[in-house]
């Protein structure tokens, strides 16, 4: 793998810091519940087709008392995409050589009421260079009130880089987060956006705004929901809701079939899976 | 849908009467545990692409406490496959009709002593028409004792029929039964066909014997092993095995992706997945 450039470093420097702080967030939120739960960090490495080495990441996953499993990872990867892979990403279409730096992280709670999410930035390097991600909000028992409410400061975020992003980026989740075989959506949206490119220093102050959006919005959803008393019944509902998330990342999620194809960290992969899911 | 044609006819009542044996068996099973549970059967009918009838099928399913979840399915459907799927399809590549009329069948046990089974026979019509199936053995806990009674009584279906089959069969269920992304087998084994064409009486012959093998030889297994004291490690190791079954299905299984091709029942394509799976 290549030396990483200027632009390079300081997103991976990013993607570090704000993993660093949303993990002190979500074990504040294991305290206040009485738990010490904390985060285990496994570093991996990569080695790229060739045999070369290519990088790698550090998975971070709490299994706790409120976070029943999460997982937040970030890797730093790069090397040469297989043949038949690199036709299909920008930019490498006839040079293979990629980086690719994120921050990926998939929240399954223990309290029914209590909605999963996910979130995920990324730095890409082809020919070209770009700036992807998005967050979704995943409740088993859906509230009004936590769904206008993590809408709400993506829109915030968004309205303050480019009054066209959220319109954009919510349309695309809505596409994006969705079942065709079910013909319902994974969850109650949020924002995806890809391919930002050209302005590196906007596109990346807009994903550092929605790793801060997030950080700021999805703890306080958890603190409100946490202590919602819930039947057994309401947990064999979270258990089946589960299940589509399985189905949505085994079947079409393209970080997945990203992480597969460039000979990712399976255990990191597959951690977005939940601990525990029911098909009836 | 057109009229079917003899051959056609007689695999489909051959399907749904094994299906009728099976189901019985496997009630008498939970007799034997002193469970009352029953099949519970739904039929479903399939539009084809044009909006007009396209067959169908039924569901059959019983959450038992032998059988914590098993669903065997007999499907006769018919039409034509859409452009992009037909080419992928033997002798579908200039004539997208085709005629499918099978039956599946999984089986995910509730005592981990006793191994999860997948078996499904069907029998394909396009311009070519052909018999395919399969039968493979998944044991959380395996028992060397299971899986040779399994593979013997696979090999003298097979042998009966043609020397080469059990050696082609079981090295191509080794081969499909895999998961690359995991550097594992899904599970023990069994037999892998597809393709068996030019002789229908005797292809027809020995596919009656696949299910004929499976109806004789899963029920002893299950009997030998239900009464196995097993403790709530094993249930935790159990579930965790399953998720290679889910990981399996959604991301190889060439039936799932069929089913969701060509418009099935997604009710069907699914009961294949575990009642409760782990991903620790």
């Amino acid at each position: 793998m290549k030396p990483l450039d200027d632009q390079q470093r300081a997103a991976r420097d990013w993607f570090e810091s704000l993993r660093t702080r949303i993990c002190a967030a979500f074990e504040e939120i294991e305290r206040g519940a009485g738990s010490d739960a904390a985060f285990a960090f496994t570093p991996w490495e990569r080695t790229d087709e060739d045999g070369s080495p290519g990088g790698g990441g550090v998975r971070g996953q709490m299994n706790g008392a409120v976070f029943e499993k999460v997982g937040v990872n970030v890797s730093t990867v790069g090397g040469r995409f297989a043949p038949e892979f690199a036709a299909t990403v920008a930019g490498a279409e006839d040079d293979p050589s990629f980086f690719a730096t994120g921050i990926s992280l998939v929240a399954h709670m223990a309290n029914p009421h209590v909605p999963a999410v996910h979130m995920n930035t990324r730095f890409l390097t082809t020919t070209r260079r770009w700036f992807g991600g998005g967050a979704d909000l995943n409740p088993a028992i859906p509230y009004d009130e936590d769904t206008a409410a993590f809408h709400a400061r993506l829109r915030a975020a968004c309205a303050a880089h480019d009054p066209t992003f959220y319109p954009r980026f919510s349309k695309w989740a809505e596409e994006y987060f969705w079942l065709p075989h079910r013909q319902v959506p994974r969850g109650v949206g949020g924002i995806f956006y890809d391919h930002l490119e050209g302005h590196f220093d906007a596109h990346f102050a807009f994903t550092r705004d929605v790793g801060e959006a997030f950080l700021d919005i999805f703890p306080r959803i958890v603190r409100r929901r946490m202590d919602t008393p819930f039947s057994e019944a309401d947990r064999q509902a979270l258990l089946e809701y589960r299940g589509r998330y399985v189905e949505f990342n085994l079947l079409y999620d393209r970080g997945t079939l990203f992480g597969l194809k460039t000979g990712g960290n399976i255990d990191a992969i597959l951690m977005s899976l939940p601990p525990l899911a029911r098909w009836a």
